[in-house]
Parts: structure tokens; C-alpha cells; sequence
């Protein structure tokens, strides 16, 4: 896939509205840090290396937005808008990390104009390294896909969970540079459809052979021995496991029935080790994303739902989590993993 | 819930029309087969018994559309109409053995007008014992829910899938009527919310608590021991295992992971031990139940789907199938599942 999923541009952020695919592909330009925020609870941009970016530039937009007030006006206004953008989603790490990588320099630079200079050059070098790291993850995981395989995944942990070329699907556009033959099932991802919707559209675009299937498939598909490898993303990797889109640990745990390899694909900033999964609050979204499609109701009224949006994989599950700098496998006791 | 199903009515097979709900609660009168089979293959009414009544009941609508003809031509039309129901859809077993119920015996009447009274007197027959039965499964099955248990259930085993009362639903009604606290937790059931659709609704016209979740949201909860068993219906059980909805057998592996109950509730119409799991064509559906929703397009054109409408379950991962005679167990040797 060509482009960035996020970009900056003269007034604003500019994004992909992911929300829309892929019936439609637009482009939204984000002019204030709380059009910002509601594009990030809109989901119109997600995948957590993609919040981090989304964090780093809302602090570029937020100094630019103060550009006119008093140095100490300007530092309380920016720190009010990082609340904002940090807590617009709960349980992604990458996002509070991306605003806190530009907020400490802002605030160690009196000047509002070279603060707001440093912000947005901090923000695009993030961006760019995002995708570097995305690169590296791809050449790191590249060897564990045999050639001729089927990968499952879940959700989007692709070029447009990230700047670009993607975390789970960067490793798999890796082994396709490879010269590898490699052909994906993508999980369709009730409720917000991100793998039918993202998945398959940025797959299809890149002439990846991608066919898309219920979540409940899954299972069936590996019973009948045409999963070879599952690879996902994710949004917090804690000291004993991660969390992912709602869905994921369902894959761990019949991959492990299967004797299916499941692998995780993640960049550092992705890491928490000071956190258990137990200490993680997950978000539950609201009952429509469930009840409701295009306006049609699908639960009764009085019906209710519940609605987490991810849910925690302990490590015991996983075969081997993909990061820039390798593979990290059991017994889990990396560096990155130490509180 | 009051009523039936699916009934007889002068001019034709009365049905609810399954597929408006919840949004609208209406009734259809197929007053020709063709109509009926249509209604049987767009899901208007669906569930394996419920199938078995409407291929019963089919037999009764082709003789009285036959009156007329001379005895042979009689004979050879409903023969025609019988084979045209049959094969309205390939997997559940009980639509064929509805038909075969009933047309075995007007086979051996040579008055059309003989033959057409005793086809509907045996398919009223067949919806009575339907209901009987389904009340045989639930006092079988009750003992097995404990007082405050959440149950949790897949697609719609109920009283629309069924004369009325229902197969694993009608296990929660019994524990109900014994005055047993019961939650349900039912899942959407992709493609076609059967869970979120049917299950939830019939459970809250009852007032049995229920709440909806996608369904790759029970394994999570499954991990935070929010589910204490789990019933399912079935469309067919094979010797060596069964079919159910699609997600069933992702159901079945993520409870033994977690060693949570898993039961299956059908009546004897349902066995079919001539046959292996291996040996049974799974009905792959349109590929517009899963790309496209109410008009709106979720997968890209140029990406396949594949739509499995069942999975296949083996007996060792399940704790007992409830029938009216009883629950069988391990190891499965009952006589009903010798070929």
C-alpha cells in the first residue's frame, strides 16, 4: 500500500477515515486536537503503532493550535490537550507513549514557536520510524512463514494500523518481498469489521491472495488443516501477556488445540512490563457497534450487550512475539518484559 | 413463547417469518411448495426440527396442491415436490426425514384425497411430538444447570427452531420452570444473528435473563469464569460427532480448554449414525451474508468469502447430548449412534 495512513499537512492532521472502507476511500484533515480525539474514538484512525503517531502529532497540533498564548498559557494549554489525546482510548499503550515522547520535549523548550517546531519535527521522525521499525519487524519475522502457507490473522495490524507496511501483515508483506508464495485468511472482526474491511482492502491492493471469513470460521478451517501460521498484532504487551482486538485469545486457544504456530507482531513502544493483564482496564465500547448495523437493529431493546473491545492472551499461548530488534520467545524473560 | 412455529392453516404451511425479527414479527403463508422452499432456503424458518416439521407439513401442502390429479400423477407430483424440499438445504437432517416421515405413507394410499388427510393428520402429528419431545429433552436436561448458572448458548436452538418449547433452550426453560435462576449469555451467531436475532428475543419475551456478545467474545469470558456450561442444538450427529452452526466447534475446544460443560440438545430425528462427520456435505452459503450487510458492501469486491453455514464437532469434546430418552455419554456407544 503507497502513503501514510497519517500525515501532518498546513492545518492539521490529515488520515485515512477508516471508518468508511471500503466503500469509500477519503481522506479527513483533523484542524483541532479535539477533532483529533473524536477520530480516535471514531476509530477512523486505529491499530496501536498508528495511535502512537496519532499522539505524537496531536502534540504537534496542539502547540501550533497555542502558537499565539504566553510561554506558561501555551505549556498548561498543550498539557490539557495530551490529557485529552492520552485518555481517548484506555487501553492501547501506544498512544499515551506517542504523546509523551513529544510532550517531555515541548515542555523542556520555553519558546512556544521552537516548541511547536520541535514537536512537529519529533512527531514526523516518529512517523518515519515507525515505519522503519515496521520494516525491521517484517524482516525479522519474514523466516518463520514457510513459503506456500496460509497465515490467519485477526483485525488489522497492517499499513494502516501503523504508518505504513504494517506490524502482523508487515511480517507477511516481507516474505512476499521474499519471493515467498503466501496466502492470508483474514478474519472479518465483529463487531467494527476491521479484517474485512481494512484487511482484505489493503491485502487485495498490494495483489496479496486474501480471503475473508466469519471469526467463528476459524476454528473449522484449522480443524480441517488449512491454517498453517497465525499472526497478529497488538495493543499492550504486559509482563505476562498481551492484549489485542476482542477475538485474538479465542485463535490462541484453539491454535494451541491445533499444534498451530501463533505468533505476535509488535513494536517496542507496544511493551508495558509494569503492568499484569489483571491491571489493565479494558475498554467496553458502546452497545450500537453490536446492537445496531447501518441503522438496523439486530438485538432486541431491552436486550442488553456486552462489548469489549480486546481481550488478554497470556504468554503461555503465544510462540513467539515479533519485535525491530528479533524474536522473543519463551520463557519470556526479555528485557522488555522485566517491570 | 406462546404458539408455534410453524402450523397448518387453510390455503397452506403459516410460519413467522424469521427473518424480519426483531425489528418486525410477521407471518407468511407458503401456499405453494416453491414457496416453501424458498422460505426453507432464505431462512424464513430454520432449525433443525423446525425443519423436520415444515418437510412433514411440505408433504401435506404438495398432496393438497395434487388433489386433482388422477392417483399416478398424484404419486409422481408429490414425489417431485418431496425430492424439491429434501434437497432445499443439505446439511440438517431432520427436513429429509420430515419428508420421509409422512411421504412413505401417502405412498401407500392410492386415494389422493385419503392420502392428502392423512398426510396433514400425520404432520400435525409430527408438530405435536415435536413439542412433546422438546419437553422430554428439558426435564432430561434441567438437572444439569445449576441454581444461578449462566448458560452459554450458540445461533438459536429454541422455540423458532422447533414446534416450540426448543432443544437446548428448552433445557433453560425446564431449569426456569423448576424454579432455577438461569442467565443466558447468547452469542450474535455471524452470518446471520440467529443469536443476537432469535435467541435473544425469545428469551425476553420469556424473561429469562439474557445478554448478547459477538462471538469471539466467549472465550474471553470463558477466562474470567463468567460462563458455567455451555448447550447448543444440533443439525445433525453423525456417529463419531455432529454439526451445529458455524462457531459451534470453536465453542466446543475453547470450553475444554477452560474444562466448562458442553452439551448438545436433540431429539432422536437428529441422528444419523449411518454416516461419519467426514462423510457429510457442508452447505457453503451465498457469499453476501458475510460481505454485505443490508446494502452496505463490508468486503471488497475482489476478495473471496468462504461461508460455511456448520462446523463439525467430535464427541470428545463433548459432555452429553440431551435427548428425550436421556443424556448420552462417553463412549458414545448408545444405539442410536451404531450404524
Amino acid at each position: 500500500m503507497e502513503g501514510r495512513t497519517i500525515w501532518w499537512e498546513e492545518g492539521g492532521v490529515g488520515l485515512i477515515d477508516q471508518t468508511l472502507l471500503p466503500g469509500r476511500y477519503e481522506h479527513v484533515v483533523c484542524t483541532t486536537v479535539r477533532r483529533l480525539v473524536v477520530a480516535i474514538q471514531r476509530l477512523e484512525v486505529r491499530g496501536a503503532p498508528a495511535l502512537g503517531v496519532a499522539g505524537a502529532y496531536g502534540i504537534a497540533l496542539a502547540c501550533s493550535m497555542a502558537l499565539q498564548e504566553s510561554p506558561d498559557t501555551f505549556h498548561q494549554s498543550v498539557q490539557q490537550d495530551a490529557a485529552a489525546l492520552r485518555s481517548a482510548r484506555p487501553t492501547a499503550v501506544n498512544l499515551a507513549w506517542g504523546v509523551d515522547q513529544v510532550l517531555a520535549a515541548v515542555m523542556e523548550e520555553d519558546n512556544p514557536a521552537a516548541a511547536a517546531h520541535l514537536a512537529l519535527r519529533l512527531a514526523e521522525a516518529l512517523a518515519d520510524e515507525d515505519e522503519a521499525i515496521c520494516r525491521l519487524i517484517g524482516s525479522h519475522g519474514a523466516g518463520i512463514i514457510p513459503d506456500g502457507a496460509t497465515v490467519l490473522t485477526h483485525c488489522n495490524a497492517g499499513a494502516l494500523a501503523c504508518s505504513a507496511w504494517g506490524t502482523a501483515l508487515g511480517v507477511i508483506r516481507s516474505a512476499v518481498a521474499d519471493g515467498k508464495d503466501v496466502s492470508v485468511i483474514s478474519c472479518e472482526t465483529r463487531p467494527l469489521l476491521q479484517g474485512s474491511r481494512l484487511t482484505a482492502w489493503e491485502l487485495a491492493r498490494d495483489a496479496i491472495p486474501v480471503t475473508t471469513i466469519i471469526d467463528s470460521q476459524a476454528a473449522y478451517l484449522m480443524q480441517k488443516g488449512e491454517v498453517d501460521l497465525i499472526i497478529v498484532g497488538a495493543d499492550r504487551i504486559c509482563r505476562d501477556g498481551l492484549f489485542n482486538k476482542i477475538g485474538t485469545y479465542m485463535h490462541a486457544v484453539t491454535a494451541r488445540y491445533h499444534q498451530i504456530p501463533f505468533y505476535v507482531a509488535a513494536p517496542k513502544s507496544t511493551f508495558d512490563p509494569s503492568r499484569s493483564v489483571l491491571d489493565v482496564i479494558v475498554e467496553e465500547r458502546e452497545r450500537d457497534e453490536v446492537a445496531a448495523f447501518c441503522g438496523v437493529r439486530t438485538v432486541p431493546d431491552d436486550v442488553p450487550v456486552r462489548n469489549y473491545a480486546f481481550d488478554a492472551t497470556p504468554f503461555d499461548l503465544v510462540s513467539g512475539i515479533i519485535t525491530e530488534e528479533g524474536i522473543i520467545t519463551r520463557p519470556y524473560e526479555h528485557p522488555w518484559l522485566v517491570p
